[in-house]
């Protein structure tokens, strides 16, 4: 529970939690779109650029992105970041100092499509931008095994999907995927939605309920690139998978892992005690957000070569 | 399947699945049990002792043990190793290469018991000897947090439930615990049985049918301390899994990620393609079996401080 009584091990959560408060707004049936979405965005002006990291707008196959240049980057790596939200809220923006911090500890430039959400543009829409923009980094001559793929929440999922659809049309897998906190089964179905109930500051089953309709518009919520938690992981690329301890989303990183593991994908599960969806966004407040972040990227350094 | 006309990615893996075939005698229903512990036991001619590594024969609570100090070992130290093969063969001998490379990489000695086995000692002999070794180094004066436990397939279940006897019994968690290949639900459930039967060279459900019936006695397979996929693990140690992609054990490791890490408990798991069950053993022959007891010992340096 999010309440003063719950005494945490972690030096950083509670105050985290209290944080929180300020942008409950954000998964709030009833409220416009348009709102939601300013508030999701005054998130990102938690995290500002960091010194010397620059960034530059851009629009690739007619997408809107971010690309996110930390100073001395490896310009023959690149991190293709993509949003969390539900796949109805959430931008470059309100994802900017994650992914630049990201970016940073694995030294590439990170390109951050602001890609297509519902209710305007559901599914397949998101998956569709993404495989376009990791097209467009393989056209600019970066070499596949030199690409990271990571997300967050309905991001995370997206990085899942993307990976599949990228096998599906035939392009070479990228060097390695981190999905963070995973939303990977938009049937809202697994143990952790039972057993953290009680304990997720952020997400409630009837939230993400929404968001998976609107997102799925009336389409099959067992398509795996729709909840790639049903997949298929033949041939995906290497896949790093955190989940907060008092996250409902936690079961989601389980399955996938199981899936990946069984279909012969090298997979690494973490899950990180007493944390919250996405804790690494709270880099700044939190140390267990900047150990997340530091220690994924050693694990994607190791991969990207 | 173990056939050559599998191409294997990891340079290796072929190699040891040949060298696989001398062992195929150990998982043989109707075999005598003395002839199938001599079988197992000549594993252990595969790895000699590190130069330096000191063995000492010991008695700690009417069990016999090895107690492994590798060169220049630091003595506030101490890894808690348990032996697989099914609860009813394996041994300090047969596993001595394995131990004593882990307790050189996180330079600690190694307590290896000697446990009572099945059919003679069915369960819960094995759990009540694991867990009197802990005390004994506790009684010795190392400190909880200084104490790795780790072990093996059935020293994997072992392992886990040596920590949630160590917690019924009211004593400290120990600083970690590192279930390689775990056998954890002796039910023998999970996809993996199904989808990686054809795959796993060395395991099979009958076989492990056969230990499991042999080690309960008519004990309930429901309880955790027998199948700790089942536990609740609730403040139990930080938890390091390895399962490979080619073993029917893999969703045992999936299985207690979920039950640990929605219990709040520290946890990663990993699952690597193409790796048989305890690869680790296969060190001499293997460079993923090198890794994965490198990687998991820097995981361990990291929580035992």
């Amino acid at each position: 529970m999010a309440d003063g009584n719950q005494v945490w091990k972690d030096p950083d959560i509670g105050a985290v939690r209290v944080l929180l408060e300020q942008f409950s707004a954000i998964e709030q049936p009833g409220q416009d779109w348009a709102t939601r979405r300013a508030g999701m965005d005054a998130f990102g002006d938690m995290s500002p650029l960091p010194d010397g990291c620059e960034k530059v707008e851009l629009t690739v196959a007619g997408i809107p992105c971010e690309k996110l240049t930390p100073a001395g980057a490896d310009q023959t790596k690149a991190l293709l970041y993509l949003h969390g939200g539900g796949y109805c809220v959430g931008s470059p923006k309100s994802h900017r100092g994650l992914a630049a911090r990201l970016a940073g500890e694995i030294n590439a430039p990170a390109l951050v499509p602001d890609y297509r959400m519902a209710p305007e543009h559901p599914f397949p829409a998101a998956v569709e931008d993404a495989v376009a923009c990791y097209r467009h980094l393989l056209d600019e001559g970066v070499a596949p095994g030199r690409i990271a793929i990571s997300g967050d929440s309905a991001g995370g999922g997206l990085t899942l999907a993307t990976a599949l659809a990228i096998r599906a049309n035939g392009l070479p897998q990228p060097g390695c995927l981190f999905a963070i906190s995973p939303w990977a089964n938009l049937a809202q179905q697994g143990a952790a939605y039972e057993v953290l109930a009680g304990v997720d500051p952020m997400l409630t089953k009837a939230g993400l309920d929404e968001f998976a309709a609107t997102y799925l518009n009336g389409h099959s919520v067992s398509d795996p690139l729709a909840s790639p938690a049903l997949a298929d992981y033949a041939g995906i690329a290497p896949l790093l998978i955190h989940a907060g301890g008092a996250e409902i989303l936690a079961s989601d990183a389980i399955a996938v892992a199981e899936k990946a593991g069984l279909a012969g994908v090298d997979v690494r599960v973490e899950i990180w005690p007493e944390m919250i969806h996405v804790w690494h966004a709270f880099f700044t407040q939190l140390g267990a957000g900047r150990r997340a972040i530091s220690e994924a990227s050693a694990w994607m350094n190791a991969r990207l070569g």
